[in-house]
C-alpha cells in the first residue's frame, strides 16, 4: 500500500521541480524519508514534485502523524487556522527552511507572493545546530535585526517604502534591553560569566586621541565577492546561487551561499553584544534568479564584507575566517568548523571576559555623557538617513520616469519638427533638417542617461544608507547594555552606602562596567571612523559620477550643436 | 443742470484714474466733450474718474443719445444683452480703444479681468482713420489674424494653452478666403484693378535658383528696439509704455508706442494680400506696467522687427519707412506720412499692379503642384510647432517647478545629514560635514539653474514658435488667393473652348494669374529662407544654453567635489 500523507495548508509552488498542494488534499509520498525537509510525491491531480515536509501529515493505520518529531510543538496545537498568519512554526531541523514565509518578510515586499526562498533551503552537513534551538538569543536578534530595517530601504521595487522604521528599532530595543541584560551583559556585570580565555580570544581595547579604541588588525585584508552563479542540486529541481570569495589574505578562493551568510550572521550576532555586526542583505521570497536582484544582493554583500573586514575585532574572528577559508570542498572541515563555532562558550557574556582595557579605568560621568551624545547622534542620523533615503529614492525614481519622459518627449518633438521640415521641397535645407533630427536624437540619448545615472549614484548611495540603518537599529542595543552596567554601578554604589554590599564586590562591577565601557566607546569610535570613511568616499563617488554625467550630456549636446555648423 | 449720462454697461475699472460703473447707473458728466474716447465725471457712489465715453448714454431732454455718432449700429439693436458677449461694437472712431475686451481675448487669458489695454488708447492727431472704417479687409484680417495664433503660445503666464488653434484658423480661412477674392485678388484677376504706379512703388519679383524670388533689397538695415518706458498723461492718470527705435540706416531714434505698431501692422495686412505679414505680439487686457510683460512684448516686437527688415518689399514700402523714419516729436510730418498711408491707392488688387515678373511665364502646373506642396508643408509645420511649443512649454513648467524642486530637496537632504553629522562629537569630522553641506547647497543651486534656464533657451524657442504660427495662418489665405487666381483661369479656358470667351481676355487673365503666381512663390520661397535662417540660429542658441547650462552644474559640482580632498 502506498504511503499517504495529508496536507495540514496550502502550499503554492514557486520553484521548477515544487507541486502545489491544497489544505487537506490526499497526496502520495514516494518514501518516507523527506531530502533536506522536502518530501517527494503525487498530488491528487496527479503532478509529481516536492512540497515542504512540514506542511503535510503522514497517514499511517488511520492514525496521523505530522512530520515534527523533535519539536516541542504539537499537531493541532501550534498551526494556526488561518493561512494569513505567517507564525507557524519552523520546521524543527531547519532553520533556514524554505516555506512557510518568514514573519520578517512581511513588511518590505509583495505578500501575496508567498515563495519559497531558495536560500533558506537546508542542504546543511547535519540536521541540527545549537544556535538554531528555540530561545536563542543569537538567531532571534537575526530575524529580528535583518529584517526590519534593510530591506525597504534599497529594494528598487520598493522605492519610498522608508516609513515606520524608527518605531521599530524603538520595540526591539525594548524587547532586546531585557533579553540581552538577562542573557549576557547584567550577568557579566555581576561577576556570574566564566570561563576560559585562550590568548588567540583576547581582544584589546586601547587609549586612542579620541577615546578608547579596538587595538587594530596587524594583518588587515580584504575580499572580494565575485561571479554570482547559480547551482542547482535535486537533479536540477531547485537552484541557489553561488558567490565566490576570495580573501586577500589567503588569495583562496571559496564558495559561499547567502544561506551561509546567513548562518556567520547569526554566531556573530550572538557572540559580540556591543558589537554592531552589519546587517547582511534582506531575504527575498521571490525574483530571486533575477539579474536585477542577484547583483544587488552581490553590492550589499559586497558592502558587508566591506565592514566586516573593517572591523578590528569583527574580521579577526574564528567563526568569520572559518567562513572565508574553509574549503567549500571539504565537507568535513567545514562541519568541525561549523559545530565549533556554534558550541564556542565565549559568547555573549563570556565575551566581556575576553576583552583587556587600557590601565587607567574611565571616568564613568564622561562615558555617559559620551554615550548620551551619541544617543542622540544616532537619533539624528537615523533621521537624516532616513529623509535622505527617501529624497534620493524618489529622485532616483523621477530621473528614470519623468526626467527620461521630459527629454524625450522634447527630442520626439525636434523629431517630427525636422520631419515635417522633410516636406519643403527646399534642397539647401536638409542638412538643417538633419540636424534637428540629430538633436532630437541627443534629446532622446539625454532622457536615457538620466534614466540610466541612479543606478550609477543614487543606487550606491541607498546602499549604503541600508547599511547603516542597520547599524543604526543596532545601536540601542549596545547602548542600553552600556546604561545597563551603568545603572549596576550606581546600584552598587548605593548598597556600598547602605552597607548592603561590601567593597570589593562594588569594586568589581566598576571594573567589569569599564570592561563594557571600553567596548562600547571603542564600537562607537569606530561607527565614526568607518562613518565619515564611507560617507567621504559615497559623496565623493556621487559627485564623481554626476560630474561625468552631466559632462556626458554637455558632449552630446555639443555633438549636436557641430550638425548646424553647414546646415 | 449737470449733464447726465446713463451707463449702457458694467464697466470695472482697472487702472487709475479710472471709475468702475454699473448698467444703468446715472452718472454726472464733466463735459459733453470726450477725451480720446473717455468721459470724466462723477458715479453714483460720488467716485470721480475716467471711463469709456461708448459705455454711457448721454441723458438730454428726456431723450437719451448714445456717444456713438458716426457708427451704422443704434443703441438697442447692435448691444447684446449678454454681458459675456464681447461683440459689442468698438466705438466709432478709436480703432484701438481700450474698453471692452476685444474679442480675440476672449481665448488667451484670464476673462475675468476685463481691464482696458492702455495700448489701445488713443491718442492719435486726429479721431478719424480711413482704414477704420466697418467693413475694412486689413482691419478685418488684424483683429483676427493677431489675436487667434499667438497670444496663447508665448504668454509665460498662459504655458500649455495652445489647443484648438488649427481650427481657428481653418475657419478663418474659409471667411478670408471669399473676403478677400471678392476685395482683391478676383478683381486683379478679371483686370478690374486700376491704379498709376509710380516707380518708386514697383515691385520685382525675379528668377533665382529655386525658383521666383523677391528681388533683395539692395539697401539691408536692421532695427534695433530698446529702453521699454513708461509714459504718462492725463496728469498721471493714464500711462503707456515707449519703445525707442534706432534703425541703422537712419540711426536716428524715434519713439514708438505699442499702437503705433499696431496701425502699421493693420497698414501692411490691408496692402500686401499675399505677403506674410508677421503678426504683431498679442494685446494684453492686464498686468501691461509689469516688467515680464514689458520684456517679453519688447522681445516679440523686435523678433516682429527683425522679420519686417528682412521683407524685400516690407522692409522698402512707405509706411514702414514712415513709421521708421518720422520723428517722434514732429507731429505733422507724422500726420502727413499717417494720412497718406491711409490713402494709399495701391493696396489689395492695386497692389498687383505694382508687381512685374520674370520674363517667361510660369508653367501653372508646376506652380499648382509647388502650391499644394507648401500647403501639405505649412499643414506640418504648422501641427509639428504646435507640438514643439506644447512641449518646450511643459518641459519649462517642469523645469521651474519639479526639477527645480528634486534637486532642492535632495540638496536639503544632504544639509540635514551634515547637520546630523555634526552632533557627532568628532573633529576629525567637521571638514566632512562642510563638505557635506556645500554638496547641499551646490544642489540647492542646481535646482535654482534649472528653474532660470527655460528663460534662456526655451522661452527663445516659444518666442519665434509664435512667431512662425502668425505666418503659418497667414497661408491660407494666401494659397487661396493663388488658388483662386488659378481657378479663374481654368474657367476662363473652358469659356474659350465654349466660345463665351475671346482669347486676349484670357490671355490677361493668365498674365495676371502669373503675376500673383510670382508673388506667391517669391512669397513662399522669402518664407523657407528665413524659416531656415531661424530655426538654424535658434537650435543654435539653444544648443549653446543647453550646454553652458550644463557645464555651469558640471561646474558646481566640481566645487563640491574639491571640499572632500582634505575632509
Amino acid at each position: 500500500m502506498a504511503l499517504r500523507a495529508r496536507a495540514l495548508y496550502d502550499f503554492n509552488s514557486e520553484n521548477p521541480g515544487e507541486v502545489s498542494v491544497r489544505e487537506n488534499e490526499i497526496l502520495t509520498l514516494f518514501s518516507e524519508q523527506d531530502i533536506d525537509g522536502w518530501f517527494e510525491g503525487v498530488n491528487s491531480k496527479g503532478e509529481r514534485g516536492l512540497f515542504p515536509a512540514s506542511y503535510v501529515e503522514i497517514l499511517r493505520n488511520d492514525a496521523t502523524s505530522t512530520y515534527n518529531n523533535n519539536s516541542c510543538n504539537t499537531s493541532g496545537e501550534a498551526y494556526p487556522d488561518s493561512p494569513d498568519n505567517f507564525s507557524k512554526p519552523n520546521p524543527p531541523a531547519f532553520s533556514t527552511f524554505a516555506v512557510p514565509v518568514q514573519p520578517q518578510q512581511q513588511h518590505g515586499y509583495n505578500q501575496q507572493s508567498q515563495g519559497s526562498d531558495d536560500d533558506w533551503d537546508d542542504d546543511w552537513d547535519d540536521n541540527s545546530t545549537v544556535a538554531d534551538e528555540p530561545g536563542t538569543v543569537g538567531r532571534y536578534r537575526n530575524y529580528e535585526g535583518n529584517g526590519s530595517s534593510t530591506y525597504s530601504l534599497s529594494t528598487t521595487s520598493n522605492r519610498g517604502n522608508a516609513q515606520g522604521k524608527s518605531s521599530a528599532t524603538v520595540s526591539r530595543n525594548l524587547n532586546r534591553f531585557s533579553t540581552f541584560v538577562k542573557s549576557g551583559g547584567e550577568a557579566f556585570v555581576l561577576g556570574e560569566a566564566s570561563g576560559f580565555v585562550k590568548d588567540g580570544d583576547k581582544i584589546c581595547v586601547v587609549m586612542g586621541h579620541y577615546g578608547p579604541e579596538w587595538q587594530e588588525n596587524p594583518y588587515p585584508f580584504s575580499c572580494a565577492i565575485d561571479d554570482p552563479t547559480k547551482q542547482t542540486k535535486f537533479k536540477g529541481m531547485k537552484s541557489y546561487i553561488s558567490y565566490k570569495l576570495t580573501p586577500t589574505h589567503t588569495q583562496t578562493q571559496v564558495n559561499r551561499r547567502y544561506k551561509h551568510f546567513d548562518w556567520l550572521y547569526a554566531r556573530l550576532v550572538e557572540k559580540f553584544p556591543v558589537i554592531s555586526v552589519p546587517h547582511i542583505p534582506e531575504k527575498q521570497a521571490t525574483g530571486r534568479f533575477e539579474e536585477d536582484f542577484i547583483s544587488k544582493r552581490q553590492k550589499g554583500l559586497m558592502w558587508w564584507m566591506n565592514h566586516m573586514t573593517s572591523h578590528p575585532v569583527l574580521a579577526r574572528c574564528d567563526v568569520f575566517q572559518h567562513f572565508l577559508t574553509c574549503n567549500s570542498t571539504d565537507e568535513k572541515a567545514w562541519k568541525q568548523g561549523k559545530r565549533k563555532a556554534e558550541k564556542d562558550e565565549m559568547v555573549g557574556a563570556n565575551f566581556f571576559l575576553t576583552i583587556s582595557t587600557p590601565a587607567t579605568p574611565l571616568d564613568f560621568q564622561e562615558v555617559e555623557s559620551k554615550i548620551d551624545g551619541f544617543k542622540t547622534f544616532t537619533k539624528r542620523m537615523d533621521d537624516s538617513t532616513l529623509q535622505l533615503n527617501a529624497t534620493v529614492n524618489e529622485f532616483a525614481r523621477k530621473q528614470i520616469s519623468g526626467f527620461k519622459k521630459e527629454y524625450q518627449r522634447v527630442g520626439l518633438s525636434f523629431k517630427i519638427l525636422s520631419q515635417a521640415f522633410e516636406m519643403d521641397q527646399q534642397p539647401y535645407s536638409s542638412k538643417l533638417n538633419q540636424a534637428i533630427s540629430f538633436t532630437g536624437d541627443a534629446y532622446e540619448s539625454i532622457g536615457e542617461y538620466f534614466a540610466e545615472q541612479p543606478n550609477k549614484d543614487l543606487d550606491p548611495i541607498m546602499d549604503l544608507l541600508a547599511l547603516y540603518q542597520g547599524h543604526l537599529a543596532n545601536y540601542p542595543d549596545i547602548i542600553h547594555v552600556q546604561k545597563g552596567a551603568l545603572t549596576k554601578v550606581k546600584e552598587s554604589q548605593k548598597h556600598v552606602e547602605e552597607g548592603k554590599m561590601d567593597h570589593s564586590q562594588a569594586e568589581g562591577i566598576n571594573e567589569r562596567c569599564n570592561i563594557i565601557s571600553c567596548a562600547t566607546l571603542a564600537e562607537i569610535q569606530h561607527f565614526h571612523h568607518i562613518r565619515v570613511r564611507d560617507f567621504k568616499a559615497q559623496m565623493q563617488h556621487h559627485l564623481q559620477q554626476q560630474i561625468a554625467f552631466f559632462q556626458k550630456i554637455t558632449s552630446k549636446l555639443e555633438e549636436a550643436l557641430l550638425k548646424y555648423d553647414n546646415a
